[in-house]
């Protein structure tokens, strides 16, 4: 029994999308977030800020003597994680692994579609793990660096006429290269993801990083389970605690109010 | 004679459309500018969160000596400035102002239309300076968050369909209501300007708070010029160096590379 907290960082609001799954999981976990709400979005920066932030937030969660942390977050994972995860002593998993065995399974005529911020598609992330695979798999890549902000102002619904058109430019090609499996490559996506399946059609299956990265993390080897109990959550952002609230109770199915808390990122 | 620089920064791009106007009004004067590019946008963040930021950008720009510093960003402007300019023992001037007084003295109808971030809109920095004149002008605001991730994403063709839409969406009721004349209350607009008079009309002047704050800046009575001497100027951003350098360029219509030193906003 380990009853230590697990960790979870995203820029923003979309690494709550994993935060559902471990709720989902491993009901008994005690889960503390931090969304780096006061920087957001991360994935149209350099490498270098991505990696320097990226290493704040391991640093804030590392306070709360967490057994394992998950980066929630694509860019950061894509970008960041491969470079500086030796240097902590403690296990750290990203979200590309997971959803990236996830698409080779499940793809039926061997082409996955893969679609992220500029930074993960730039990194090349996802397509290093899948074209490493013997089957030869087809990869179609699409930066879409608008998501994250239309996501971040709640431009979510599939009648959002910007997000419609948004999405019918950026998935076209990849829509047109006759994938079935696509990836969602950044834990923002999975809350357009109806809008998304509306454009790319129901024979097309979409991978959920967060999703992914959940069921990952139950089953590692490294990890030791809590004991059976009550999950106590604690979340915090690095920008105005009411407007993460408000938006956060829609993503998770649950209230958060009262569990958020206001951090300095930077003087950590 | 005063040979000190104007400090100028912005959250990114966006201020740079006052640089170029105090280049011309200015010829001779040093400008170094900061771009607060690792943490861009900020009028989707708090107020809190808008002027921590925005004392650490002038709290950068004293570093220089400036004479004078010139916050060349709507929201900060609007959000920030009013409670933190007695702060400092010198000069700084903000956008809202100079913008305000000439969208009033060039409306014919005496309707007024102001746009910014969510933040500048909710802080009603326009409406409260214009609705305090006696001369009773009617206004109409709205906020237009999806313009800033647009800008810095490039997407400022006259012929950008999401951009089109964004402005078609933002401004339908703002030009139904009328208006002659059409604040754009952020710096990064003036970069959309084309496209959002296609949209607004020719009949429908817009207002560039970057350029009346240039003018401004030079009439002031604590301005004292420099001597006549070619002008250095420097630029400073928060994020990568190459990025601005190429975007920069087009804003600025010359080029800046060599100019531009990254900083790390955050240990100033």
């Amino acid at each position: 029994m380990d009853n230590r907290p697990i960790g979870v960082f995203d820029s923003g609001l979309g690494g709550l999308t994993a935060v559902r799954e471990i709720m989902k999981l491993l009901p008994n976990e005690d889960i503390v977030y931090f969304g780096d709400t006061g920087r957001v979005p991360y994935g149209s920066r350099s490498k270098q800020t991505i990696t320097k932030y990226t290493r704040q937030d391991i640093r804030f969660l590392t306070k709360f003597d967490c057994k394992t942390i998950l980066v929630a977050c694509g860019t950061a994972s894509s970008v960041a994680l491969p470079q500086i995860k030796g240097d902590y002593d403690f296990p750290i998993i990203g979200v590309v692994e997971g959803a990236a065995n996830r698409a080779c399974q499940v793809t039926r005529n061997g082409k996955i579609g893969i679609i992220g911020t500029n930074a993960t598609i730039k990194s090349g992330s996802y397509v290093r793990l899948i074209s490493t695979r013997p089957e030869g798999f087809f990869t179609a890549c699409a930066a879409c660096p608008l998501f994250v902000p239309l996501v971040e102002n709640s431009r979510i619904s599939v009648e959002d006429k910007i997000l419609k058109l948004a999405i019918e430019e950026y998935l076209t090609p990849v829509k047109n290269a006759g994938v079935d499996t696509l990836i969602l490559g950044c834990t923002h996506y999975p809350i357009i993801a109806e809008a998304i399946s509306a454009f790319m059609g129901d024979n097309v299956t979409l991978i959920s990083p967060g999703l992914e990265a959940a069921r990952i993390l139950k089953e590692m080897p490294s990890f030791t389970p809590c004991e059976e109990k009550a999950a106590k959550h604690r979340f915090f952002v690095s920008d105005d605690v009411d407007l993460f609230s408000e938006q956060a109770s829609l993503f998770l199915g649950q209230s958060v109010e009262g569990e958020v808390e206001l951090i300095n990122i930077e003087e950590i």
